[in-house]
């Protein structure tokens, strides 16, 4: 299997990863590509062409195991290795992540949820008790997360992360509104929610100029 | 003008867009290919090639003029036009989108937050008054906004997404765990909070792969 995919390819993943999921609940055993692309709205063609980069799990005529092929994107993203992951601020954002992401059925798990304001410490948010931030390092040398989810103030973002990777974190999900930048052995992912807005609006802008014309 | 832009290149614009609004915010006027690209840790050549998608506005050898930039990138993707969007559904989700992004900025105004839990109905997030579900027909035949960004149930949302249309609204983003299809004539956007996580697990395994190596 090739090591390097493109990351458009990547980014791509997740996407048929939670079809297949939907389809291995529905209790679907096999598809064919134009199933696939019909139900995911991308052409075939581009599905067998992302597939095959990982050397392809479909039979001509046969189309894919949607058990097997699930797996091996899970695989691929490293959904199956276990990963850890701590929550880092539970104001708004932090609270709507801990109770809307579907943890458990992405492969991960969430051990902890860390804020430094002394009323939300101690209370619970879907199960987990806020934690004191003072505390965090302790914890991460006792439980080992990799990942941290930071949902805290863009002015503190750069420092709590330098702290973070301190202390042993490797890899950053962000949802504030600065952005951090990639460093050495370090793997960041920026969220930014407001994208999605103007995502839209171009989208809007397109089926509006489509009307007119 | 072109009229269509790859996916590819409008999924970028948001990001060159934040980064332009940074720049103007600090007073810089004129940015080199070079040092854009620096900041956004993307190659000089991939930022001129998108530029260049919409005719280009660079100089060679004299950079970019930054507001000018920022202006156009605006204008392609339909910020200037003053879209006013609504919110249904005001849980946990919901309040971190409602105080969390930042619309105004981005050229949207939020002008209403709805939601049917008679608990929230009245009650206050980030200056809006929360509103009941049971009058956005009449507000939206008042107030004509063309954009909704839903924050409900995976359960109800495609009654809730028809429902919208049939009042007039025209754009969706979707924070549900389900997806909703484009169908004509309506934009779509949907957001996998989920999906992120994944990608970062993804970039963690090759930062690992890539110490062992």
């Amino acid at each position: 299997m090739e090591k390097k995919v493109s990351a458009s390819v990547v980014n791509r993943l997740p996407r048929y990863y939670r079809y297949l999921t939907e389809l291995v609940a529905a209790g679907v055993e096999r598809i064919s590509s134009k199933e696939l692309s019909e139900k995911m709205q991308v052409t075939a063609s581009q599905i067998r062409q992302d597939l095959n980069c990982f050397g392809g799990f479909g039979q001509q005529g046969y189309g894919y195991n949607v058990k097997f092929l699930q797996a091996e994107i899970a695989k691929i993203l490293g959904l199956d290795q276990g990963h850890t992951a701590i929550l880092v601020g539970a104001g708004n954002m932090g609270r709507a992540l801990a109770t809307h992401t579907k943890f458990e059925s992405r492969g991960f798990r969430l051990v902890g949820i860390f804020d430094n304001d002394p009323k939300k410490i101690g209370t619970l948010i879907n199960g987990h008790t806020i934690q004191d931030y003072a505390g965090i390092e302790a914890f991460i040398e006792e439980r080992g997360p990799k990942m941290a989810i930071l949902a805290v103030p863009k002015q503190v973002i750069h420092d709590v992360a330098e702290e973070l990777v301190g202390y042993g974190i490797k890899a950053f999900l962000n949802f504030s509104h600065a952005e951090l930048s990639a460093v050495e052995h370090i793997a960041v992912e920026n969220v930014h929610l407001g994208d999605s807005l103007m995502r839209l609006s171009y989208k809007l802008m397109q089926q509006t100029n489509g009307e007119d014309a």
